[in-house]
């Protein structure tokens, strides 16, 4: 797609009016007085929040902003990997993809050796490693993020619209409150017209700070962000410009010899381009903001750094300045370390309210969906009571690890990038492209692992599906469907739904012997007392409404007859009872991917592997260790009955 | 996706409450009195045009339907991969790809020879044959094609949304009209409460009859569907049911041995299907009607033919039956066939009004569609004043000769279907199967022709793109642009936005070499009077928005130099002067698709290829054919000075 040819206008590029793309949206009137979930803040991590609530029309859920309207332009805009997989799991990859623009390659550019005022490219890597993801990296606005948000909460069962102009003044918890009581007051303060300074309060069960470096949900936990003072300042643009610089339309990382770095990251529309210029060194203590540096001067910085290519801005569609500070907070709830065994958690920061880091890694937006989205699945398993309460203890504990691992990163590319200074040799250059590449995987998303905890096993039989990392998120790869042979993509199969999900990969002979492991785990699972599919699904609910079982098997569709598979895989579900076809798959012989040898897995034994939802591999089981799967969700899920 | 399981809802299935999803449309208020295009009936075909026309702000079309609303459930269903390829020119592609069935394999059913009152799979075949078209075949509710149009022409420049309730009474045609006056009078009757029995008069200077066909339109100017009497009759459901037939998520034929056939198409959502059931012959005269036949009478049938399997209907989501006659009208336009030379058009008839068939092939809708979208372009440019008016007499030339093979087809296909009943040895399977698989690029919409014409060169110079047939749709391959290093295929970039393309396929050498014929070319189109991209681009227009121009080149895109190309590639457009960096290509060799060698593209010299607004291969010519190609565009094309 093309867009912002004539000038950048917000909104959807499909409407041809600009003036319809920024209808108004959300709530009017009062906000609700008592809520489950209150959500404080709507930038990526409270929207990806809300999203995930949104599904379940039996959970109450409010958000609040103190802006009088969503989001139009500017802020972070790289969309990694990861990410792309999660949005699909909400409903609208297609549509990001099909929008936003495509980094496949990024080059890098250094002074030339014989004439170091001017710049060269040093070299050219493919983005994203051959596998790593089905989806690829992508650029797009952050105001669009919220847009297809926005939609999706608009269109889900609890048709969730967020209340502008709403500021939060401040929270406090009841002391010793029942885990069903809603123990949470928060005191909102109106900023809109005609109701300015009025005070609303609200009472929830939990509440959840997603309001961004300054947050104050944060404050009133008594938490705060630690780490460097920041002296490293960046200036960032998005603009509409004519340049003959010819790798516009790419990722490209230039160090000059003399005028320090740009990052070039082309837009979504063909026409946009950000650049991210590097700033002086601040002094200590100094705020970048105090030096009043101008768009003009971004641009002049930018003509110098780009020695000898033009760059004549026609348009700025959004900037800003930045100093890089990595900062964290220690936990991310409110619960003391010292009384996680005795206390439950009711207030949760996400996001930018827990870590600050430089925009340069692209990562900023990306964790903090990550952050909702993992602690989203929990809050509704424990509203709906699937889940013990105790399960709320691990956002914090998986999510700082995180977290501490994006600072520790941040800070290092961000040392490198600025240490380049002054040097014409190219040996920083060659340093640089060499930590982009090692790094790839932590930047594309993917390299989050999880420790074992109540909700992620202890790796005993990893070797049964080597490339599916416990820990790690399900790694997709291409199948075929067995009931109408279409190709799909088996990881697509998990949606932002709060389900767990079971595959079930057989291993050697029919899986539809009397005698096969697939059969007998099937027949435990829909059979047996112990089965966790019987424990945790709620009497008259489907029978996949908890735990979705998928079975993947190794002969091709032609092979397997349909009708004599274990009925667990042809599930009747909804008022008229009728078959869910969609449970089996096969390996993608035709188009050459096997998944078995792609992922690892034992083809003599097969196994069993748990996934979280928040696609997260949970879990990796012989197929006959029918006990240790129903051990495992016992750890913390409530029996149904 | 899945959706239709607790009963079927009309409308977008990503919206959770079904009330929102049939939210009325529609233009309220009396139509205008004078337009430049009235289109007569909301079907595929009039919505097609409708949304093509809607990309132009400068044309005012007005759509008119009798019926009080949008369409929301039945009718037909195919969609074709020739569709699917022109629903991506719409933009719509990635969201049918989503919502839609998908056909990959047709299975085929007999009567078993041992027990021939019960039916065995006789065979199975991949629907689609590899490398026909990038789309896949497809199934999705007419309702819903039809609201990817609505929301195409909604979001458009000339934001177009039918006036429903009105019926066409009559119409009447100036005599000796000049081409400017809005020569056409139509009358209108409004059916809305409170309005009905109102007379509403519109001038239109084109009026297209898409009212199916019945038409009006089409008696008004004389014509009438002629053909054969129907004596064959069938009943089609829509069903949520339970059934043990193992294929029933595949596409099947079914012949049984005493009770007749059934055509199973499985449909969106995962659940619903459709059943084509035959019924006896009928007497000669006889209307279908006439036997008063119920849905039970459907069921029962189909309970009989799928013997020895189960058959549970749970809901009926639509139903109706059919008489199958194959009918064409003889001419698509106002115009008699003797006065071609004298006189133009002014009045069209589309779709079902020109030709019925029997919707065993899938092919009402895809036909109907493909008919819009040969008249649309030729309507805009006419009206834009970029083509003569001659160009519209091209429409009932080339969509006749069409619809004229497509009845051939849609007879043999359904004798044969008829032809088994009482046969138990197969061997009508074994030809069904044949027939089937030998018209596959029939059925799939890739086998249209056009003949020579104004707008359709001779075959002079095919030797140099062979698989890139002049007359038959542009057949799209991967490739890789040059400014991003971007996985694109190649035929999306022609969108329905009325322009032509020319794609410019390098020979050897290196392209932007001063004296490649690449370069030459490119400096004769954009600097030589005679150039067609000078003469028929407006004073002010960016310089592709009649002619655009796209270059794909046989080197890897690292190989290249983007700044070194012909400015033509890179051009400069819109208020700013901003540089176009979508206008180059290199073959996708990672990816192992060399487009050179997939479409037959002569190596050495290269070529020219022209493509028509609605995908269709125009012309190939050498790349000095510098002559040649102005005189191809100066046959029908007026000078924009
Ligand atoms: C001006 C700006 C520019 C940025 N530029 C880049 C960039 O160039 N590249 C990059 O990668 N990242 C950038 N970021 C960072 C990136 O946007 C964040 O990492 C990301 O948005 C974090 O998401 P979040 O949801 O945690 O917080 P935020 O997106 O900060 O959202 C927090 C929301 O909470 C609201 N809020 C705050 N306090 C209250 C209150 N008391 N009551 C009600 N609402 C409240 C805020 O208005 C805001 O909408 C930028 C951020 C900002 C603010
Ligand atoms: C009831 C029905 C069932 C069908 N079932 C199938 C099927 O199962 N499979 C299949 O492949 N095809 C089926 N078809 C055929 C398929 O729908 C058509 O081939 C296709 O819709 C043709 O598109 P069209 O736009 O030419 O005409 P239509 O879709 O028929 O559209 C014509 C429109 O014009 C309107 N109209 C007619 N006269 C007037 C007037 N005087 N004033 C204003 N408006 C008017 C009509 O209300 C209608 O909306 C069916 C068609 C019908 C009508």
């Amino acid at each position: 797609m093309q867009f912002h040819l004539n000038g950048f206008e917000p909104g959807d590029p499909e409407i041809a009016d600009p003036v319809e793309r920024v209808a108004p949206s959300g709530m009017s009137g009062p906000v609700p007085t008592e809520v489950d979930v209150l959500i404080v803040g709507c930038g990526p991590a409270g929207l990806t929040l809300a999203a995930q609530l949104s599904a379940f029309a039996d959970i109450e859920t409010c958000i609040v902003e103190q802006k009088p309207s969503r989001l139009l332009r500017g802020q972070a805009d790289g969309v990694a990997c990861r990410t792309m997989e999660m949005f699909h799991a909400f409903g609208f990859g297609e549509r990001v993809l099909k929008e936003a623009c495509w980094i496949t390659e990024t080059t890098f550019w250094k002074p030339d050796d014989r004439k170091p005022e001017s710049i060269v490219r040093s070299g050219r890597v493919q983005d994203v490693e051959d596998g790593l993801s089905e989806m690829p990296h992508l650029i797009l606005n952050q105001a669009r993020v919220h847009d297809c948000y926005l939609d999706v909460m608009r269109k889900s069962p609890a048709k969730l619209e967020p209340y502008y102009s709403r500021r939060l003044l401040d929270l406090s918890i009841a002391p010793a409150a029942q885990f069903e009581d809603h123990a949470v007051t928060v005191r909102l303060e109106r900023l809109d017209a005609g109701h300015e300074g009025e005070v609303e309060t609200i009472k929830a069960r939990y509440v959840v700070g997603c309001d961004g470096a300054r947050s104050t949900v944060r404050k009133s936990i008594g938490r705060e962000l630690r780490g460097d003072s920041a002296n490293h300042a960046w200036g960032v643009m998005d603009v509409l410009a004519v340049t003959d610089f010819p790798d516009i339309r790419f990722k490209v990382l230039i160090q000059s010899a003399r005028d320090g770095s740009i990052i070039v990251i082309p837009r979504e529309g063909g026409y946009l381009v950000r650049l991210y210029v590097e700033l002086a060194n601040l002094d200590a203590g100094e705020r970048v903001t105090s030096r009043n540096i101008t768009p003009d001067d971004l641009i002049a910085k930018a003509r110098q750094i780009l020695n000898p290519h033009t760059l004549d801005v026609k348009e700025i569609a959004w900037w800003s300045v930045y100093e890089i500070g990595q900062r964290l907070t220690d936990k991310f709830d409110d619960v003391p370390a010292e009384e996680t065994a005795t206390r439950l958690p009711r207030v949760f920061i996400a996001g930018d309210a827990c870590h600050t880091h430089s925009p340069k890694a692209g990562q900023g937006m990306n964790v903090s969906m990550q952050d909702a989205f993992n602690l989203g699945w929990k809050l509704a398993s424990v509203l709906r009571r699937r889940s013990a309460p105790h399960l709320l203890h691990s956002y914090s504990a998986e999510r700082h690890a995180v977290a501490k691992e994006l600072i520790d990163f941040d800070r290092e590319w961000a040392a490198i990038l600025a240490s380049a200074k002054g040097d014409n040799k190219g040996a920083d250059a060659a340093k640089t492209q060499d930590y982009f590449v090692r790094h790839g995987r932590y930047t594309a998303g993917t390299a989050t692992h999880y420790r074992p905890s109540v909700i992620t096993a202890e790796p005993n039989h990893q070797h049964l599906a080597k490339g599916l990392v416990i820990g790690t998120r399900f790694h997709s790869a291409p199948v075929v469907r067995l009931s109408d042979a279409k190709p799909v993509h088996l990881g697509h199969v998990t949606k932002a739904d709060g389900r767990f999900r079971l595959f079930v990969f057989a291993g050697a002979g029919d899986p539809a012997a009397a005698i096969s492991p697939v059969r007998s785990l099937c027949d435990f699972l829909s059979e047996n007392p112990k089965s966790p599919v019987r424990r945790h699904t709620p009497a008259g609910a489907d029978i996949d409404s908890v735990i979705d079982v998928r079975a993947v098997f190794q002969q091709s569709h032609a092979e397997l007859a349909i009708a004599t598979m274990p009925p667990l895989l042809l599930p009747r579900k909804g008022r008229y009872g009728l078959i869910d076809y969609e449970k089996m798959f096969c390996p993608d012989l035709k188009g050459g991917h096997d998944i078995f040898a792609m992922r690892g897995i034992d083809r003599d034994k097969g196994c069993t592997v748990v996934v979280r939802p928040d696609q997260y591999v949970a879990h990796v089981l012989p197929l006959d260790g029918h006990a240790e799967l129903a051990a495992y969700f016992d750890g913390f899920m409530l029996r149904a009955d």
